[in-house]
């Protein structure tokens, strides 16, 4: 990765998990980092994850959407508000995930919202072309997301879904966020998605 | 495509443009129609087509997000009250657009309510597994829906239009009716999106 | 489908299973059909399906590919020797298969084979644009090609496949037919892929 | 972009263009980096970026397909010599292109060569878990490839087609290396295709 000396990086969730490894990297690399953090327990509500929501038929139609629609227009707020701020050459990163490609029951809304956050990497391009939009979409990453899910059998779950991925291995946040600098840094790419699953969306 | 008879089909907004054109073929399939549709105005605030909606910064973001949610939202409430009626081996298609894969400047919006239709017929193929989704994702179209946007030049507008094309013209109505019949006729066909564009997709 | 009155139909293969089921739909629809084949014995070699044909470290490289450059070079040639004969308006359409999207280990020359047949599809639409092109997508089939390779098992183990999809059954012949025929009769759809998979691509 | 340190790295046409860039910046790294080339005439014939190379129609088949079928056999031979010499872990990276998603009038040989790439990376991912393997997608590039095919013009012609990029630019040999960088780097990234193309496949 190139130094990211005089940039300023702003990450959205950057107290944890992910967006912790992301900060922490941009740092390292000498960037200038801001983050905004979330009280932990409303983010578990509307992670971005691949967290089960349940069947369309039962419960109320708002809820199942709520965490969506909170996610998406989240997301074109912070990009309202920054693209003003922001030389060209500068760029968003959002993040989907491995359900808008391998759609898992119980998890309809989850992937809804995985691939919108990957669709307005592609829209956007056209609407702000000085501006490179991107996402990067993970698998199954160890993050304490799934400590308030999985609980005491996290490391056992993590190791069996491990087993069933080419890579026999669980992403760490680090390689999430590799992505992500990768995609802050380069200057031709653009609209585009990187999975770092480990190949579950081939298997 | 095999007779419809004894089969019962259900089209929103079946009284003009692709919808008109899937109840007449359906009808002629021998099925048991019934169309519903919306005042005209109305509709083509909300319609499906390549509507640019402008840009991000300006305006408010529900202003622009309105007719995302509406259309999204309103699939979905169809969605939740057909399905506990419908046999085993039903489905439902539902209307994308060339937008997904190759998003315009000034439709964003667009782009993320056709991509959201087509997604919505992969995320609910593992919600219901005995009744299949599917989703028609038709190009510039000749529809009524363009004579207001286009007005006088709606005719020398698609002429060019279809000269970009590689098949030198624009869809029918009745060619993306032909596909919305093909996707509820066949028993394996589930989770697909098929493209009713010229191959305006690839140029 | 629209009626194939006066339209000359040739089917490459059109002896057996799915290509036999194209000739008699054609044939139903009152076009002219030709068709050709092959010797059986040869036909389950270079077979278009979801056959494992090793491991790339054990046996010869010209042995592993003999059967892709057989079946893309005489794609090709059979393109090169119609074309010229053709109308406009005229389409070819060819069989790829799941195995495009979801690699199987031990099939990755078939995984080769189906991904360039698509893609044929996709070149050819830019270079002849008065002929459209497509191709067909079919997942486990019940055809007589499986006779040869699963034996007495053949049915039990399509059961057993099926059981894993979400339409819960294996396609017919005819469901992959109808998918060529809406392809070859539809004047709007060209470089395309219909997937007639019972949703296995998801999975 | 972790260090390579005690990695070995190798670069099969390491000495020009993106494979000189991403031997530099392996060294760089402090990988251990070995390059094979092979005389810039012959490269320029088989190159992997998107020349034209006539119609299907005039010609011979064999001729076409040479350029095709010499690549992508190459690929396989090295793929077969490499792996039994690669450790748990090591990765093999192959070179695509912007004609597999945008196809190109003249080029429909080069279209099926960079999907074949791509496929690559799907298939063999199936058959080697423990070793990953990825593609990395250029659009226009500013090598000495051009050289030849654009002569003195090149300056010219490069700086329009950057104009209709998203990013107005066109990419740099080294751009494309960090994405080849990135992908033998990250130990979760398999089976997937990195685009570094300015946007050019959306527009």
């Amino acid at each position: 990765m190139q130094s990211l000396q005089n940039k300023k990086v702003l990450v959205i969730g950057g107290s944890s998990g992910i967006g912790k490894a992301v900060a922490a990297m941009a740092h390292q690399l000498h960037a200038s980092v801001t983050i905004t953090s979330r009280n932990l327990e409303k983010a578990k509500t509307v992670a971005a994850g691949n967290t089960h929501s349940g069947n369309l038929l039962e419960g109320n139609l708002s809820d199942h959407m709520h965490a969506f629609q909170e996610r998406l227009v989240g997301s074109l707020r912070i990009v309202k508000s920054t693209i003003p701020n922001m030389k060209e050459g500068g760029s968003i990163t959002f993040t989907g995930g491995v359900s808008t490609d391998r759609p898992i029951a119980g998890a309809w809304v989850t992937g809804l919202g995985t691939a919108s956050a990957e669709q307005l990497a592609r829209v956007l391009v056209m609407e702000f072309p000085t501006i490179r939009f991107n996402a990067v979409s993970p698998g199954y990453t160890d993050t304490p997301m799934w400590d308030g899910i999985m609980g005491a059998n996290k490391e056992a779950i993590l190791a069996g879904i491990a087993e069933t991925l080419p890579v026999k291995k669980i992403a760490t946040p680090e390689e999430v966020a590799a992505a992500v600098i990768f995609l802050m840094s380069n200057a031709s790419v653009t609209g585009e998605v990187i999975h770092v699953d480990g190949g579950a969306r081939l298997i």
